[in-house]
């Protein structure tokens, strides 16, 4: 397919032994207008540690890094090797102030680039639900 | 922030009268292995259709495009107006034959380029949820 597209960070995620947040750069101040009537977010960030042509390449993995996982596409995986290096977490939103997002927690490292921030509405999922035993495992 | 960062297509969404589905791009085949282990999947596509300079710079919106809502940051809102450009729909797959996944729907245009696909696990929300007045009013 042709095309390919190009995104802006947004802002950067923060992490301290006793605390996580949010950076948001000055310029999408407006755009957090509202944010603070949800108490969930969605949050996507950039894997940027994994952004070389040969790591993008990658299309299959053991989930969660264990090899007794067995090797899975990693569309049905949330690994963070992926030919484009989204990660999507939903997380709670302990405070907002300013341009600073406190969170309870994020899988994310510090000083991973933010690409999009979504409010989380519930899902209204009439269907039995399926996933993979590995992850019913870890629970 | 520094830094900018390239997605590539790995598919598109397909749509007619009848008929939901993606047709993912032949080289990511393998990334889809396991899929059909989950009822439900993350689809994150491109609003191509608003690719420009000056629609990314769009920070606030009503939403639903309905001017009763709230002007409210695009952050908050799953506009497709925002700076980058990402869709994000939980989906139900109805099944999965080589490179095209059926769905039951997905509020996207036909031939929006797909960017990631996410095996769908159920939420542990502990916390009572809140979002925004206009969502709820839509249900």
């Amino acid at each position: 397919m042709d095309g390919r597209f190009e995104m802006i960070p947004i802002g950067k995620i923060r992490k301290t032994p006793d605390r996580v947040w949010m950076e948001i750069d000055p310029e999408y101040q407006d755009a957090m207008n509202g944010l603070e009537l949800y108490s969930h977010i969605h949050v996507l960030y950039w894997f940027h540690e994994n952004d070389t042509p040969d790591q993008r390449q990658i299309l299959k993995v053991h989930p969660c890094k264990n090899p007794v996982n067995p090797l899975t596409g990693v569309f049905a995986t949330h690994s963070p090797m992926r030919p484009n290096l989204i990660g999507l977490t939903l997380c709670h939103v302990i405070s907002i102030d300013g341009l600073c997002i406190r969170l309870t927690d994020i899988d994310a490292r510090d000083l991973t680039p933010i690409i999009d921030i979504k409010g989380y509405f519930p899902h209204e999922i009439r269907e039995p639900l399926r996933y993979p035993q590995w992850e019913q495992g870890q629970k």
